[in-house]
């Protein structure tokens, strides 16, 4: 019986995923009506339910749409949004980074209630099981022999970092926690990367565009970073990079293979494995961002660069900031040969990292509540970012472009080329909607045409309401 | 009936202090013997039991011991342990901090159970209210409306800063929460206002010695430290750091005027005050640590150098770690003047402070359960500062000298020169103790014959014991 429901389950999906198939590749067109359930269940030798499941799945994804008494109709269509053309080729010297009010204007704000927050990277917290993780809070305090008020030691909880090098499986990678290292956070997982291999004054090269919280800490620590365009289906240009290679002497990469920000593209395995070999052979360090390498729509968990690393060059960091709590600061790194530098630096800068709420997240990754949670999550993104992806089709200009990731929470949008996207985000924060321009994804001015758009957030009316204000706004300007 | 027992209340602990300071100014030497209870409560026309509880709060504190069918007799003295002398006046050019191995030496192996711990400065878990902060974290997470998931303000949590500005007019100070940005302990409050006043290269002053996490601090943001010598009554020796000041470019001040760490100098007001002053006619920021401040054992909570500062110049660092819940990792500061730079500073670092732990303080503070846990404490540590300090003058060589705290955690112990404190340590981890060598507390030779013994645990007779051995170890190593 089990065997058999599997069984179904999976047909069903089969069904539903070669409809969409023949939607991408425009066999099925917008508009087009699509088999009867009955006709379906003949033509595939499917019982009708699993035909009817298939349509409800498609129908979920905002892909095809039941209209009373008539059927089923395709709704979705590639061609009305194209998908973006790879970033054009840029290779300049390195520049100081230069601080960019206009972060500040676009996030200073966002405490505000009332405001449709397009411009948040993060799970809507709707999303999030609270209850499961407040029960593994009282366990934590529970099980811990001082209720969690003694200082946690200086590589982190220890079930913690089996539970990181137990999951690293799912990317390929082999683990032991003694590899582990627990921060506050990703970001705070970059720092301490990043201190332990560079030095003020050095220069790391990132990804272009890429997100501003990347400038912000490198600002910080006195680094001169080099913008290595990001291809919007193969990730970073490896060539551009091994040209910049040539003339530039960098002291470290810092990238993020899996669904990048705000760009969203996976780069393919044999690219990681290139990357890897070009670095290595020049003794450079990679910082790989993994914060959303488990928020993929496919079948499988990407691989990182991290598995296919077999100097310790590879430091990869993560949190559950973008999964789970983002409020919980738990974050991870995993710095290779790197390992004593790095806890030198968290040794210097906060000693140890919060006890209760690691001990926390350790209980609910150990009882298996986290793997049910991210699947979970997963289907929730992959419909949303369906839905926003048909909305922008539906109601923004048609000149407008826009990114088709594979993972993650954003999408990418290149308006036509001369509409300024500030001036977007200053005309939708009046309709209380707020957006990322592209402006501050980048320490130039190469993408004042473009906007980040967050789909944590379920499809809801109120969001529908809102991208569609937006297409409008952005129809009145163009020129 | 209220009014009756706390005057009751009031007149023992009077009775006691008197007694107290005859013996510290060697009216009553060890061995006298003391009046009767009878006589006690005819010479001060006090109760028979106030008299009684006089005497027990004394042999509470180890000052005076009951001999079966003899009387009370004086146990304590301060002749014996004479009192630290002031530091010797160095006046040097700023150095490189240079990494001191041995701190990893002393710390890294004290996750083992079995060595008594006299090396870290923190309160005995079992001096903590675990149970009510439990209960405390319970109540965050049923009243925050995302059971604390969701990210935390930039500044912090907001009822915790309320309560941090509402505690600072115990020190004289005057702030709203506006004023106060909540950070990962102490040390990260330490982090942000350095980063936020000064530049990979700055010279900053310190106390000479000082915790050695403060080296740590200097070295990781590339900065120079200039030691200046504390006085162990008096504090930082503001009349060399003047002349510092002449010749020397000091981008700014850290220094921990309450309790300082490993010397325990609380400094005088108007010492205080004219620091301040100082600072002030050269527009020099002061950081200053006062995460000790609360930990006092006179009848006032000591005032702080911001409590004098017009000009915004004094940023105050701060925690919970010292006092409540260590593992919490919540700090805070109020950076006057340099509020912006200390919020771009988080900003680039960590976003925000970890939601649930702040919300747990901050109703730990609300509740008025922090400030009753507070008197426990200081009671605590009052009476265990006595009793340590007694078994010093039992068990240490004659020729040792011992610093007086009137608040905080450590005793600071100077040995007869030509004892490597060094070789102490090492002898006396052989033996399953563990404590701090002088070496470890600066940049230099200067304390190779000191020693640094914390008091946070309750005087057990395995602490005896350890003491006793440590004695005698010491008395070994003389030539």
């Amino acid at each position: 019986m089990a065997n058999a429901s599997l069984t179904e389950e999976f047909l069903y999906v089969q069904v539903a995923e070669r409809l969409e198939k023949q939607m991408e590749s425009q066999v099925l067109k917008t508009g087009d009506k699509l088999l009867s359930l009955r006709a379906l269940s003949l033509e595939q030798g499917i019982s009708l339910s699993t035909a009817y499941k298939a349509y409800v799945e498609l129908e979920n994804k905002g892909l095809i749409e039941a209209r009373p008494k008539s059927g089923y109709f395709v709704r979705y269509t590639s061609r009305r949004v194209p998908q973006l053309l790879p970033a054009p080729a840029v290779n300049r010297s390195p520049e100081k980074v230069s601080v960019d009010a206009m972060i500040r204007r676009v996030y200073d704000n966002l405490s505000q209630t009332d405001v449709v927050k397009l411009s948040v990277a993060t799970p809507a917290l709707e999303l999030l099981p609270e209850a499961k993780l407040n029960k593994a809070m009282l366990e934590a305090l529970r099980q811990n022999p001082s209720s969690c008020t003694a200082y946690e030691e200086l590589r982190g909880n220890l079930t913690l970092r089996k539970q990181i090098a137990k999951h690293a499986f799912n990317w390929n990678g082999t683990l032991t926690e003694h590899e582990v290292v627990t921060t506050q956070g990703c970001m705070e997982a970059l720092v301490f990367c990043l201190k332990a291999v560079t030095k003020p004054g050095d220069t790391v090269a990132i990804e272009s565009p890429t997100y501003f919280g990347i400038f912000n800490v490198m600002k910080s620590l006195g680094l001169r970073v080099l913008e290595i365009p990001t291809d919007p289906t193969e990730g970073i240009r490896i060539d551009l990079l091994e040209q910049a290679l040539e003339t530039t002497s960098i002291a470290a990469c810092l990238f993020v293979p899996n669904f990048c920000n705000p760009v969203g593209a996976l780069m393919p395995d044999h690219r990681k494995k290139q990357l890897v070999k070009l670095l290595a052979s020049r003794e450079i360090p990679l910082i790989e961002d993994d914060i959303y390498g488990e928020m993929y729509f496919g079948k499988t968990r990407p691989r990182t660069c991290k598995s296919f690393d077999t100097q310790g060059l590879v430091m990869l960091c993560s949190s559950v900031s973008k999964t789970l709590a983002p409020g919980y600061r738990v974050g991870w790194c995993i710095p290779g040969r790197f390992l004593e530098q790095v806890l030198s630096v968290k040794l210097m800068h906060t000693v140890s990292s919060a006890t209760p709420t690691q001990a926390a997240i350790a209980i609910f990754f150990e009882t298996g509540r986290y793997d049910l949670h991210m699947r979970n999550l997963r289907k929730a993104l992959h419909t949303q970012c369906l839905r926003y992806l048909q909305a922008i089709a539906d109601y923004f200009p048609r000149s407008t472009k826009v990114s088709r990731p594979q993972g993650g929470y954003v999408l990418w949008i290149e308006l036509e080329a001369g509409i300024d996207a500030f001036e977007v985000y200053e005309k939708a924060w009046l309709e209380k909607i707020s957006i990322a321009p592209g402006h501050i994804f980048s320490t130039d001015a190469r993408f004042t045409n473009y906007l980040r758009i967050t789909f944590g957030a379920p499809y809801t009316p109120e969001i529908d309401k809102s991208l569609k204000k937006l297409g409008r706004l952005i129809e009145s300007l163009r020129k």
